[in-house]
């Protein structure tokens, strides 16, 4: 799945969630301890659960790195499993040149069949070379992180007058192969929103921070009216963790459906319905 | 071993030879595919080979991740055995922030025993924290890298006119935790080194970009006269494919150990020795 036809997935399914994939065994039921993948065998019940209300899954790599070759089975594993019906992320926030971009890309696009990756600019778009190599594939840079920490360079104002986060969504909006690369943008950075959307007018966003995080999730749609096919709504740990009981499945359907809910009313332009309409699912 | 122990290494050994570990199945000898781990295999005989010269090994994970979960225990068994007489540095180039920086600092410093990992500073300053939590682990932040594509950030002038790899120095110089920082400083950038040098003249480097890369190591060496004991001169591929047939492994010694002894004649101050005073060897 590219871009495009994420936007069409997104007006059939009338849906901008994306499920993140970020398998805390700290937190996860204490019954799946048993199987010989839990981390798997988690994200598998999650995304049976939450199918229906998702058009895109979020896998985040660190979470399965922890659990050593183990782990990395079962990233490769449930990368399979989602299937391509799915807009499938690599959360790994890769970055680096020459050859080793290149077996970043091969580890995420040809061993296992992501549609996209998350990649870090900071030594340049030389890094997303690699990733573009392969066709149709995509790729989200980082832009503008949900973090406190995000203003240490993100937010320093270059000698142009623009923060440094302009220069990079800039650079993504014009670059030549602009139709396959994407931006991250926080939700928490409600205050720098439009100018990230300003310089980056038709540009697909990847927006994480919902939630947990602290940003509401009607403001955050607010933000992106006109990006309504171009944009996925990430949501992790209230999903993830709505129950860390046996219900957990059940749960995270239930949290995920309020979510669609919403999106859905948006998406069809009843600004007014918020998750405060269906209580009774929270 | 921390940052003191390797200034300590570096001079019992009179050497700041960083051997950095990138297996490319596609520039491995033949011999090798028949084994159950072949990159764990090929890097061992490296290891071997290069030890007497070597004070630090560099793993690029790209090359392992590359490989899927076979790869991974590769990485796993490859830092184990290279063990605790060398530094021993993940070049993962990962940075995130809450949980997912923890996992990725279990992964590195927890469930493997890495002394450092090097981080990308693109979200914040907040990314180097899941790593400084563990005590004695060490830090290299990407700073000035060897790309050409390294000037679309690193190279941005901020309204105060520095550079951003200048913040990104003067900020790892005076930070709390400085003891553990170190930054990474392409040897291609000569030009801008002395600027890199005078923000942080307390801070270890690594430095990639020697040799293959076109960088020379007599003029490398030339810009740290002044951080003899706390420089690392990174060299891969000019070591690990200095022969692709069966004699690969006495090659790469023979390459190390030229590039040793200039690094020798420098750090006991005779500037006049150059690696082509051993021509016999190269």
């Amino acid at each position: 799945m590219d871009f495009r036809q994420l936007s069409e997935t997104i007006a059939r399914r009338s849906s901008v969630l994306c499920v993140g994939l970020d398998p805390d065994p700290e937190r996860m039921p204490k019954g799946l301890a048993g199987h010989d993948l839990p981390l798997f065998e988690f994200c598998r019940q999650i995304v049976d659960a939450t199918a229906p209300f998702a058009v895109a899954y979020k896998v985040n790599t660190a979470f399965f790195e922890a659990a050593g070759p183990e782990g990395w089975e079962s990233l490769e594993r449930l990368q399979a499993y989602i299937g391509k019906g799915y807009f499938r992320i690599a959360d790994a926030k890769r970055g680096d040149i020459g050859n080793t971009g290149r077996l970043y890309a091969k580890a995420f696009f040809e061993r296992m069949d992501f549609d996209a990756i998350t990649v870090t600019p900071y030594m340049g778009l030389d890094t997303l070379e690699p990733f573009l190599a392969y066709e149709g594939k995509c790729v989200y840079v980082l832009c503008l992180t949900s973090n406190p920490g995000a203003e240490f360079l993100q937010l320093t104002c270059s000698k142009k007058g623009r923060f440094l986060f302009e220069q990079v969504a800039e650079s993504v909006a014009v670059h030549v192969q602009s139709s396959r690369l994407g931006l991250v943008a926080g939700a928490t950075q409600a205050e720098h929103l439009p100018l990230l959307l300003k310089a980056a007018p038709n540009s697909h966003f990847l927006v994480p921070g919902v939630g947990t995080q602290g940003a509401s999730l009607e403001q955050t749609l607010s933000h992106f009216a006109n990006h309504k096919n171009r944009v996925l709504i990430n949501s992790s740990r209230d999903i993830l963790y709505a129950s860390q009981g046996p219900d957990f499945a059940e749960r995270a359907a239930e949290r995920a459906q309020v979510l669609h809910s919403v999106m859905t009313s948006w998406l069809k332009g009843d600004t007014n319905q918020t998750a405060q309409d269906f209580p009774e699912q929270l």
